[in-house]
């Protein structure tokens, strides 16, 4: 089969069935229906060996994923560009590898993290979301857009986001830097408000306190200067609630120069 | 409560978890979970009386809806204008009653129909579609959309449809009209390719075997011609297969001057 070869996976999945990337092996249990669980299941079958990924973001239960970036290790004959097709054959409807490349072995696809983007998506209309419904958080308020984005570019920079995480994120460090967070309405259905946030990376349930932060922001309980107050003070209780999993999405990561961002966001992916 | 008035519905579902519209008792068995089910339910809840809905279309397990009209009487001292948050709070989330309005005795849900419309919704990304699966056809075939429109265009008019029908569809009269018939890409996503058609009524899979038939048109197998020749003999086997109802929708039902069709439509609700 050739020497061994470090592999990266762009994966895409909608979040709705799983629990979450990782593996969860429960002591008294079945395992858990996990996106790990069923790519390493489908990776296994395909090259015949064990396989150990190694997936970039620990996304939760019911967040969903258009560029959730994986690796591993495997020595086969098959060629790089028929990989992705024989993947796919053997993964279920609801994950879907969207490119695969060879890296190199220095390649880590944690450590090399450089920036990551998240959306979460807000529906605002009247009627029920109904077959997008696991795709977006209904939140019943009129938002005032121009002020969750005075909230939003107060986020951007260098700051302790502690008061952002949910107790129990398990992180030494709490500094971390946000590139940019935009709010925006959707282009082919403004009813739906996109929060678009990238950084070097985020604690436990951040995405989601700080949608659950800019939602009251945007309807008037918070002021814009909350969040610099957050910030601050490192206080949980000055933030917004922690929005449900469903709006969330994983949009891209990137490696220094490389980009696995999609050549085009199609909002209603995954 | 006052005398008993004729109600109308607008109701949108999410098809995917619904075996159809209509109420399915099996003699031996758990009654199946259908839209009008719930929604008999929910009006019996809130109305405290027997509520017998009749709705405009039998659309089949696994379709979609955004404007179903449905008509039902009752007595009751509910405001008109309360009626449809008093309905949807007691219904499931998958689905929406849209509007209510009070309609004269006079009017039949089934025999005032003037015109229907279907969209049948073709994935044609080489990507799985992930989140909205239960919504469109992942087709994999390369299509062109010219020959599709030519086809479609031969489909206007006052024909026998009966060639296009599932068998055992028990009506007496084959002879319908369709007033348009279109395809054209979805503008926020192109690679969606949609199937619009409109008509004053259609026979068991019509519009499922109209989309296979332009599918195999649009991919080289058929030439547009061929809807002629479905037409002049009414055979079944020269039109395309019947495709999952899983990219289906009825959109609106006209009756009259009156219009059911939603303000905008939105390409991903349902």
């Amino acid at each position: 089969d050739g020497p061994a070869q470090r592999y990266r996976l762009v994966v895409a999945y909608d979040g709705s069935g799983f629990h979450g990337w990782q593996k969860q092996h429960p002591p008294d249990g079945e395992p858990l229906r996990t996106v790990q669980e069923v790519l390493d299941a489908a990776l296994m079958n395909l090259l015949k060996q064990p396989v150990i990924t190694l997936g970039a973001s620990r996304t939760d239960s019911g967040v969903h994923a258009l560029g959730q970036v994986v690796a591993f290790d495997a020595a086969t004959p098959i060629p790089v560009q028929r990989l992705r097709l024989a993947i796919n054959g053997r993964l279920p409807a609801d994950v879907d590898v969207r490119s695969v490349d060879v890296v190199p072995a220095s390649f880590h696809v944690l450590r090399d993290v450089e920036s990551k983007q998240y959306r979460y998506t807000l529906w605002t209309r009247d009627a029920r979301p109904l077959g997008i419904r696991h795709m977006v958080h209904a939140c019943g308020f009129e938002l005032d857009l121009d002020r969750m984005n005075d909230a939003a570019a107060r986020l951007v920079g260098t700051h302790d986001i502690e008061g952002f995480a949910a107790a129990g994120h398990g992180r030494e460090t709490t500094v971390r830097t946000i590139h940019h967070c935009r709010v925006m309405r959707n282009a082919s259905d403004p009813q739906r408000i996109e929060i678009e946030i990238a950084g070097d990376g985020f604690l436990l349930n951040t995405v989601r306190i700080v949608a659950g932060t800019l939602v009251e922001v945007g309807r008037g309980q918070f002021e814009p200067s909350r969040i610099d107050e957050i910030f601050a003070t490192a206080d949980r209780r000055l933030a917004g609630p922690t929005l449900p999993a469903r709006g969330l999405c994983l949009e891209w990561i990137r490696y220094g120069k490389e980009a696995t961002e999609p050549r085009s966001h199609q909002a209603t992916e995954p």
